[in-house]
């Protein structure tokens, strides 16, 4: 791959896998970042640092903790929601949403993209069956790629910082279509937000992806490899 | 203090430290937040640590490293500039710019504030003393702001996040007065870029320091502590 150099949110889950997938495809230069915040579901670390193995990428694992927690997905004591119907997810922010997780992604990956010389930086986040995160719309992206345009040497050199976000408008059905296309190894991605042995197939995340693979008459791969029974 | 509740990024230096202390005047309620992110100077944090104690402020240090460098401040190899004349300091990107870092900190910040309910950053950048850091410009800070507000729920709640940068449009020589004014334990501000025992007295952070010292007709009571002669 000689195309131009992107940096690529890897969290090991099926939309930023896939994001991945969709970015080599478009024949550009990728380093992978992962961020280990302290998800309890840490599991999907393992993930990316495999998908990016296999692939031969530079990828970086930044980590470190937040703190003040104030997540599901950081704080066991607080309980991530199960079961919920689709329509109830969208309806405020839920308590798996960590705060400004996805702004935290985006500097580091701007600043990983500045000090290597990559101008675009690309996330698998997705507005439309989406949980509620305000960090995932695209307007709040617009605005975050203004910041780092300003913030970083590509305004000064005229240029802009771009961030892709080539699943934003696609619905988890869509996803899973792109990624069989892609060649995506499904069962080497892990969304469930428990992280357990295998996907506890009721948070928001285990269902979203259970429809999508349902709507796109597929099966989960995953399911299968961890033996699982949703 | 039961004014409004802000996160004051507090690295040690003189510029936040004099932030922090305006913020206080102001009234407000304060969390510290301080990023180690690998710094050389590490001996800042130490700083941060006696200042935020001694004002018994609830303080938080988030921790991590990045990997790619890219910058003199994280990197012992890349030499930090030395004895510019002023005029060289603000023409194009220095060797000590640590890419994006004010975008990380803000970040964390925002995480941080919306976590714990507080709707406004404080950030000590300055833009007229500056040593050519794209990140601590008004326009920037402002993108950033109105990026934060729609990727937090404060933007969901019609509200906004606030970034201050109180010291933005003042000179070296203005911080000095304003953080004499205040009470600023100058002592207890670390501006050094090499974190050795006593300031190097040639880097661009020291020059700066040591050029609003004299222009406000002071004496800088860490080269006394230091027993360092600049």
């Amino acid at each position: 791959m000689n195309g131009p150099h992107a940096v690529v949110l890897l969290s090991g889950g099926l939309d930023s896998t896939t994001a991945l997938y969709e970015t080599l495809r478009c024949g550009k230069t990728v380093s992978a970042l992962t961020v280990d915040y302290g998800q309890l579901h840490h599991k999907e670390i393992e993930y990316a640092k495999r998908t990016a193995a296999s692939l031969k990428l530079r990828h970086e694992i930044v980590r470190f903790s937040l703190p003040w927690k104030g997540s599901a997905l950081l704080d066991a004591s607080v309980m991530i929601p199960q079961n919920r119907p689709e329509s109830a997810m969208g309806l405020g922010i839920p308590a798996t949403y960590v705060p400004a997780r996805n702004t935290i992604f985006l500097a580091l990956a701007a600043s990983y993209a500045e000090a290597a010389g990559a101008a675009e930086i690309v996330i698998g986040a997705n507005a439309l069956d989406y949980s509620g995160y305000p960090d995932c719309r695209p307007a709040y992206l617009k605005s975050m790629a203004q910041a780092l345009t300003l913030g970083t040497k590509f305004g000064d050199e005229g240029g802009t910082m771009v961030i892709s976000a080539p699943l934003v408008e696609l619905s988890k059905k869509e996803i899973v279509e792109l990624g069989a296309r892609l060649g995506v190894p499904f069962e080497h991605t892990w969304s469930c937000y428990k992280g357990k042995e295998q996907p506890c197939g009721r948070c928001d995340s285990c269902l979203l992806r259970a429809k999508g693979f349902k709507e796109a008459g597929l099966t989960d791969p995953l399911l299968q490899t961890c033996r699982g029974e949703l």
